[in-house]
């Protein structure tokens, strides 16, 4: 038998790679003569980079970088086990949980950092890179990452304009000549979820402004710096990024990253599903077991346990989920290719507590599936 | 297919048939044709008598009894459904929740309201008594339920004794001359799963005396009024129940019932098993599903999902629990029986939340279970 366990990060308590291994542990109570593939998804979010780097035996890549607010933090991007490939999210150099939350303002803020990672990933010689463009502090509309690759936003002075989101206003040139030349060598990935358009009422100052600190001011300032910096990209580079599906993911680099040669936007566990070989590895699967943190109705919208489950149903392979929890919304997943799933909570209890005994509890109810699946199977 | 649905009650949640109603309702989502019997279970303690009247489609009796502190209340007892059974639980009559916190005093309450009890079962022609003791507000060997159906007990004036564990030391004369002598003719069983003795430091007063209420002082002074009352006993009745196990149950009213003619202290879920008919009903199922409101170690000590998994594995027949929560030491349960055990709870919440939504979650997850079930047999 061949079991291929491929689940999400449990959110705040346990890596993709972790709760592979704590549902292999259940599994083997029961089929301990199993084959065993382990496969850590994520969904282009958070942990990706983790859940890539445990998927291809790669290696975390470490470097300082400009934080949100221009000062150095420690950065990582992930490095495949081939090393052909970067895994990077932008969080990890301009997520928003590296800016104190009374500090919060997308007016200033740069993605800078984001552009460094890329960079440093070009250093290492990569053929492709997938970039997860959640979380992030900024609202620049990537113009901080494409200056840390070289190109060039000038004001009415001549003069390279400052960070962050307000700036955009003064772009009077944009001079993409001393882009790093390297990126018209590499395939380019970005995982996005959210078709947003760049402005407007929809756009990414008006929907993702607030969470990052903006005003209901700052939001309008925003919409028209990132319009100004849309108008000035089509008249000056004759690239249409304003109403692009994606363009306002993270506060505009979805826009920002069309500027760039070889990208593509594309869904996060699609993205992710290809670059772990989902489908290769599942195609002589008995049994395939995903998860993720917290199922509900949201899931089947770009969630890891409905992509794996899509990939899995190509074969017809039977695929349950055990999950964090449990939203009532959830039975929808039924129609998206999840046969069973099973929470692991067993007991009133708080969430401190919850996550503390989430290994264990995720191992108990692991083996609780297979001896269910073990009896069953049985009786036929 | 045919499956057997024999839970326990979901204390404070919901009733054993209740349990076995949402049950049936989440695996016919999946096996909408198999044929399903629902037997509400019990283990003799609170909840019993509901779960027999369900399962065997009888009724609910209502009469004024006295209460422990010898005020009027409104008891109960069950009558099977072809009227020979009657079920009755103790506590219906003189349980610890008929007596305020604050006036709890096992010196002076009393168990004459279950005398009653059984005295009304007799009046409707009864063949046979099942008696659940758990719950009991005193500590009086039974003394009040033997007053209630005849017995007299004198003290030095040959004036027949108060009510309470304390008048027991007055006792000088036993005269059961006057029992009411239908008692004879039925057979008389009490579900008891302690094998306490009546008297010392493993006896009722000491054990079981302070969750009663009693200090101490006051376990001295019951004990002693206890090993006075089996004495007396032994000397004008030659009856032995000083060191008999299970005397010390329920404020030594497992004592105080030896003196009834045809009575047996056996296993309550054993005597329920029976009266349910489980194994009958059990013998040509292809699954057996049971439950109760927390699974743990302690499970394996006479509660209700071991008997049902002991009674199935005569059979051969696998069996799944589904149970309101679930314990850290609750694995012991394999090795009695359970094959595999799922808890209904789906996200962090508190108590009350849990108890609410307990009747969705049951479905939810026996769908699920039933899902996983029906997916596992399709593989082989």
């Amino acid at each position: 038998m061949k079991i291929v366990i491929a689940p999400d990060s449990f959110k705040e308590s346990l890596t993709a790679l972790e709760v592979a291994q704590a549902i292999q542990q259940g599994f083997a109570r029961v089929f301990p003569e199993a084959e065993y593939q382990l496969v850590p998804m994520a969904d282009g979010g958070e942990g990706s980079v983790q859940s890539l780097v445990d998927a291809t035996h790669g290696s975390l890549q470490k470097i300082s970088v400009i934080a949100p607010l221009a000062n150095e933090v420690e950065g990582f991007f992930g490095l495949s086990g081939d090393q052909k490939t970067a895994f990077i999210e932008m969080a990890a150099a301009s997520g928003l949980h590296l800016v104190p939350m009374e500090q919060r303002n997308p007016l200033v803020t740069t993605s800078y950092g984001t552009g460094q990672l890329i960079k440093a990933a070009l250093d290492l010689g990569v053929e492709k890179i997938i970039l997860g463009i959640g979380g992030s502090a900024t609202n620049d509309g990537g113009v901080g990452m494409l200056q840390a690759l070289g190109a060039k936003f000038l004001n009415a002075e001549q003069r390279e304009i400052g960070f962050g989101g307000e700036a955009l206003s003064q772009i009077q040139q944009i001079d993409l000549s001393g882009l790093d030349s390297r990126l018209k060598q590499v395939e380019f990935e970005v995982a996005c979820d959210v078709d947003n358009p760049l402005c407007g009422e929809r756009g990414a100052s008006a929907i993702f402004g607030p969470q990052k600190g903006a005003t209901p001011e700052m939001v309008k300032m925003l919409d028209h710096a990132l319009l100004h910096f849309a108008e000035t990209v089509k008249s000056q580079l004759g690239i249409e990024i304003a109403e692009k599906a994606g363009a306002g993911a993270a506060g505009g680099m979805g826009g920002g990253l069309l500027l760039l040669p070889n990208v593509t936007l594309r869904s996060g566990v699609q993205i992710i599903l290809e670059a772990t070989d989902l489908a290769e590895k599942l195609a002589d699967a008995d049994l395939v077991v995903t998860g993720e943190g917290r199922m509900d109705a949201q899931s089947i919208a770009g969630k890891t346990p409905i992509g794996v489950a899509k990939v899995a149903k190509q074969f017809g392979k039977p695929v349950i989920a055990i999950v964090g929890s449990l939203k009532e919304d959830y039975p929808v997943v039924y129609q998206h290719g999840i046969d069973a799933v099973f929470p692991i909570i067993r007991q009133v209890s708080n969430l401190e507590a919850v996550l503390k005994s989430g290994k264990e509890n995720l191992i108990s109810t692991a083996e609780n599936v297979a001896r269910l699946w073990k009896i069953s199977a049985l009786q036929e």
